[in-house]
């Protein structure tokens, strides 16, 4: 699986820690692995001794609290291993210092990219089982909680009612700080929910994503409360046509910059484009943000197995946001929309 | 309050987001912060344009998502900037070699320590309400969940209660992955909630937080389901008793490693040293874990204003845990345990 020779490396050292769990199963939140082609070892800490013997079948180091590159550096020299690859994107300074510091003489070590993260990138059939549940989930726990959702009930209330529903049917908690905003709170993309209460003439959206068995879903549904206006249902209209010009676009050889564009297009000629401030989505699996990321400048050929987003929104300032998302399986010829709930325009 | 010249820096990057909180203010989830002794810039994307506008009093750069190093090698160019400091054990390795390979001439990197987490070891009266304020809502959101806890409930539906009933109380999430372990689970010292009920003669584990107002709070107690044998009713008075001598111990001017000591010498006189698997304690504040470490090799001197929690366990692979934690807050004289639910062995 990783291209040691090609990577012209003896051993890759993974530090982030859902890579660890890709590869060893391990859940805990403190480890290091060295994998080589013929071994892996996971390096933990002693309140992960017994869990770490029940989820993984490597050969497992228990040191003590603390850096634990010193028990790594013990194994590079015992196993005789020189070129050494790091995660340079996700090991930090001073680990790498630590290190480097204490290799045994002739090892060396090699900054490598993201491969484990490539790796990941195409799911498994038990991984896509794994993000389907967890996709459907996340909707079931909207559809519930949407139903009691009345005038004065707080954002905080509803994003509480939300994460409690996706823990009732399974999720072992929310995939992110679950977003519900309300009227011009909705143009803030990463709004925290707060005592802002549910309103009439005024839009609520809810970006949530829930994570069981370890893997994400992500869902956006912006709605009204009320009667819509005229300049709400164009701008609701313009992200939807926008949101499935780039669903059309999704398919194994298509690039994630060419799905982007597709969402961008339509959105410029609608005279939202300016209005459109991120990219059109991303991968998700073990993480709630993964490659490809669905954005202008990313080249990745999207293949039969990844799992990405799409949610192009508009936010305009002291007036309101819309979004609208869905979790997407790419497939050979196209992909398939995992999630099940209505994207019209729903009404509270 | 960076002391500058002590470091021999004229500039700090600050690049972990909970130290970019502390200092400007800034909520969201992707940011650097260039401080130098007379100014503040934040450098966020898009997503945070109004979002950092609203909460930020310092000058904000907005830029394209993706690596935002361009944009600070741009400010260390116009500020004519030299001896810039990062923090190492914060900073990514790839994120570093983008700035070392674009910095202006004559400008060098300096690696340094954890400056930032040490003024923020000391809290301030409003961080201090903040933390009580937490502490109050988690131990209400126990003591509500424990009344409803039935023979034949599920850990993960505890565990959803709990969190539920935290955001109810004004808590935005929780600060960790709710712990709730039945029986030999409760061995594991960072078991994840699962399908496993609440069963008689067994010992339940609960260990939870909640981050309300960005400030955390943690607490675990151990339950018991039905009369309780001699083995366990000795295993939790010797538990307790060696949180209770950690706890006499906290004072301005004692050491963490001190205040370790403590608890482990109790544990070790009941015959329970090698089942006591972790630290003692740790800070927290904006993190659920920040320093000081109150473990065997923490040489921190205690002061007034400090938040530590105090949470020895003892741990029988195949039999079960107990553990016993409080939030304190470090005073003059002593300490004062903000959290207020009873340590008496809770029978269900």
């Amino acid at each position: 699986m990783i291209p040691f020779a090609e990577l012209k490396i003896d051993a890759l050292l993974v530090s982030a820690l859902p890579n660890i769990r890709y590869l060893s199963g391990f859940t805990g939140d403190n480890a290091l692995l060295l994998v080589t082609p013929e071994s892996q070892t996971l390096f933990t800490d002693p309140r992960f001794t017994i869990q770490s013997s029940e989820e993984c079948a490597c050969t497992i180091k228990i040191g003590p609290r603390g850096p634990m590159e010193p028990y790594v550096v013990e194994a590079i020299r015992r196993k005789k291993l020189k070129r050494i690859g790091f995660e340079a994107s996700r090991m930090i300074f001073d680990a790498h210092l630590r290190l480097k510091e204490s290799l045994p003489l002739g090892a060396t070590l090699k900054p490598i990219g993201p491969v484990i993260e490539k790796l990941r990138m195409i799911k498994s059939k038990d991984e896509i089982a794994r993000i389907r549940k967890s996709v459907l989930t996340n909707s079931e726990a909207f559809e519930k909680t949407v139903k009691s959702i009345r005038l004065g009930v707080s954002e905080s209330s509803i994003a509480a009612e939300l994460e409690f529903q996706m823990r009732r049917l399974g999720a072992e908690k929310a995939a992110f700080e679950t977003i519900v905003a309300v009227g011009p709170r909705s143009a803030l993309p990463h709004a925290r929910p707060g005592s802002q209460a549910v309103r009439v003439d005024e839009l609520l959206l809810v970006d949530m994503g829930s994570c069981q068995n370890g893997y994400m879903s992500d869902m956006t549904r912006t709605l009204f409360c009320g009667k819509p206006s005229r300049r709400i249902r164009n701008m609701y209209g313009a992200v939807l046509k926008s949101q499935l010009a780039a669903i059309a676009a999704v398919k194994a050889g298509a690039t994630a910059g060419q799905v982007d564009r597709k969402a961008r297009e339509v959105l410029e000629s609608e005279g939202l484009g300016k209005q459109f401030v991120h990219s059109t989505g991303h991968g998700l699996g073990l993480e709630i943000h993964e490659p490809p990321r669905i954005g202008r400048r990313d080249k990745t050929r999207l293949e039969a197995g990844m799992v990405i987003t799409i949610e192009p929104g508009a936010y305009i300032q002291g007036f309101g946001g819309i979004r609208i998302e869905d979790t997407v399986l790419v497939t050979k010829n196209g992909c398939e929309i995992l999630t099940p709930t209505s994207k019209e325009l729903m009404l509270l």
